[in-house]
């Protein structure tokens, strides 16, 4: 079963909005088996909407289509699906009954334009609206499916998920299930290279890699008849895949991501944790931060950027500093061993580099950072070379230094 | 000129993503004035992509195409849009020698399918990548353009801002030119309400505004013959808005943020700043260092989220944290104070503040924080109220935090 979505509003066109309810139905509609090949945008432009519902009707089986369901002339996409479908429009008498209760309970003045949200194309499956005026509709015709939905997604959501979330259902044999394994630490061409018999022979499930700045997430997903029939094909694809990358997953949760995992890490075990920068400039702290609860396992941390903090809060030696400089192995090892006693934390980790754009040398070029974990009495470092933005620097490093408490730890205590 | 952007990506299908990209490039699209009547998505099919771009070549003059350029098998965009123009693809020495360094300075080894990434379509121009391994292309026949883009934003933005850009302004004939008057402080319908009669009247130049994060950007854009004419209509526009927001503009500069005009000031009166964080665990501190430059002026920060750091880094008195409670007017006060002292610094910022979901109180709700800012001997302390989830109260607080390190300085310096 194909579907295909499109969404109306020339504020999409013009970068006003970023298309969130593409990627809403998009999710819900992978959620569900079925398979999506085209989205479209197309603006409040009859010629151009009308060519655009055509198109996908040759390829797709159900169209869903977001937006221009309101009361202005601009309005335009019952009209022309009805059109399309050569469905005349009727007037719904509950629809006109819920706008005029509707209008009451926010004690504002119906105008005449509103009528038009209560005209609908005579035959159509009427979805009430919960959170609005204009109604949802589902419009058949010879095998083919319009599904019209309003673009506010306080209206939308609970439209699908009530209304038409079931009637897809109705309509669909097998599920799909997918499972998420987030790798981090090796780069996206190393991790297909892993894997790439898997991903040559794959059909059911299949492998879909992702890359993200300093992660790949791979997708499994799995078509069954049924829910457990699919979850029992996806658990020996996750096993091979633990099997292969083994500790640089961090995680097979979907909605985890590496500062949570590693959160979660030092709850398990009770460890607590404090964190010195420098080039970061305290995105690490606040990344943790983000995750709620966090405050059980984070005792704080420095930024420390100029030398005169190192010294001053993380008691790095004025000779270190002289010596190598505040980009070296031991400026890093000093700041974390400096960083776990003046926190009295369990776990530290400190980075400092350059980020760029200026700052670089032939000797210590931008891109160069050390990362140290103090963990008890054990003292890691390790030395990173990144390419990229400033902004691109700062956040990988960000998470290699996340990643490298995260191996301490494992290395310590295992799973 | 009509231009259409497809992206290109199985991701969005599945809705993992939200296409960010497809608002990025709209709206610099209309900015420079051009029409964009479709934007489409389409997965990583040959067929699929060939059908969607022979279609949007028929009704449109340049096609932007973002995504698919990447290593691996998946990625097609490349090889389809050389197809449809019948141009051979040929290795592109320089994109090649990229690739060797690229993978040389991370130390990593080159797999086999990157060398695919140094292949190009005969004839087309190459768009070197400052932030990966894809170059974009630029591939002209008979009066129709493509444009292909990597997919990342890291490697998209700066691609189509220094080179895409100056392409696509040689193509139009009359001039587009922006201003960008950054407003902070005030709200989005606060904002508009101000400039409700010049919305309302407004034909060339036009003010568009943008709501942000704490923040409402306004580009006021002229369309003319000539730069130079578009310019002076925009001037007295700009003029009348700086009258009407006065210091809750902190830049009429396109490319600047608000961390960037606070370091700027600072830098101006060469004043020292430091850090005091809990809520927002190092964001401010974050945020400033993103921006280049920032050790002149930058002392480095404290990130106190334990209390046990509050008094030992920043000297917060154990009376006041048992009396008034870690957030409250009071330890904000003396956070920014002991911040000022322990990093020597000129002006210190210190927040505290309740970012949810959990712990807040029918006394100190969610949302609550108090930002205080040392000034020499002076000392201001703000109460706020956001709403929003952790990340959101967390992002405003950095904001205003910044926000008020500015109109502290310019309070007693002036601009």
């Amino acid at each position: 079963m194909i579907v295909e979505l499109i969404c109306v509003g020339t504020e999409m066109l013009l970068g006003n909005i970023v298309n969130t309810n593409a990627q809403y139905i998009a999710q819900r509609a992978a959620a569900l088996g079925l398979s999506m090949y085209h989205q479209d945008v197309v603006g409040d432009n009859e010629k151009r909407l009308e060519d655009t519902i055509t198109s996908a009707l040759l390829r797709s089986d159900i169209i869903i289509l977001s937006g221009g369901l309101g009361p202005t002339d601009d309005d335009i996409t019952k009209e022309v699906a009805a059109k399309v479908f050569e469905m005349p429009l009727v007037m719904h008498e509950p629809s006109k009954k819920h706008i005029i209760d509707f209008f009451a309970a926010i004690q504002s003045n119906i105008t005449s334009n509103n009528w038009k949200q209560a005209m609908v194309p005579e035959g159509a499956t009427i979805l009430p609206n919960e959170n609005g005026t204009a109604p949802g509709l589902i419009m058949e015709k010879a095998g083919k499916t319009m599904i019209l939905l309003p673009g506010p997604p306080t209206e939308l959501y609970p439209m699908f998920e009530h209304q038409v979330e079931p009637y897809l259902k109705s309509k669909i044999p097998e599920v799909l299930v997918s499972s998420m394994v987030k790798v981090c630490g090796i780069g996206e061409s190393q991790t297909e290279t892993m894997i790439k018999d898997m991903l040559c022979t794959q059909t059911n499930p299949t492998i879909a890699p992702y890359a993200k700045l300093g992660e790949v997430h791979l997708r499994v997903t799995a078509r069954a008849k049924s829910r457990k029939e699919a979850e029992k094909l996806i658990i020996p694809v996750v096993e091979e895949l633990k099997n292969r990358f083994g500790e640089n997953i961090y995680t097979t949760e979907e909605a985890v991501t590496l500062e949570e995992a590693v959160v979660r890490l030092l709850k398990k075990h009770d460890l607590k944790l404090a964190t010195a920068e420098s080039c970061t400039g305290g995105m690490i702290g606040s990344r943790l931060v983000n995750v709620a609860g966090i405050s059980d396992i984070y005792r704080g941390g420095f930024v420390t950027y100029s030398n005169k903090l190192k010294k001053k809060c993380l008691d790095v030696s004025k000779k270190t500093l002289k010596t190598y400089g505040a980009v070296s192995h031991q400026t890093a090892k000093e700041m974390a061993r400096g960083c776990l006693l003046a926190a009295d934390a369990d776990v530290a980790v400190a980075v400092t580099g350059i980020a760029g754009p200026g700052g670089g040398t032939e000797e210590k070029p931008v891109g160069l950072v050390y990362i140290s974990c103090a963990f008890g009495e054990e003292l890691y470092v390790q030395e990173c070379h990144f390419t990229g933005d400033r902004e691109t620097i700062r956040t990988l490093t960000a998470s290699f230094a996340l990643d490298m408490v995260r191996r301490c730890v494992l290395r310590k205590y295992g799973n």
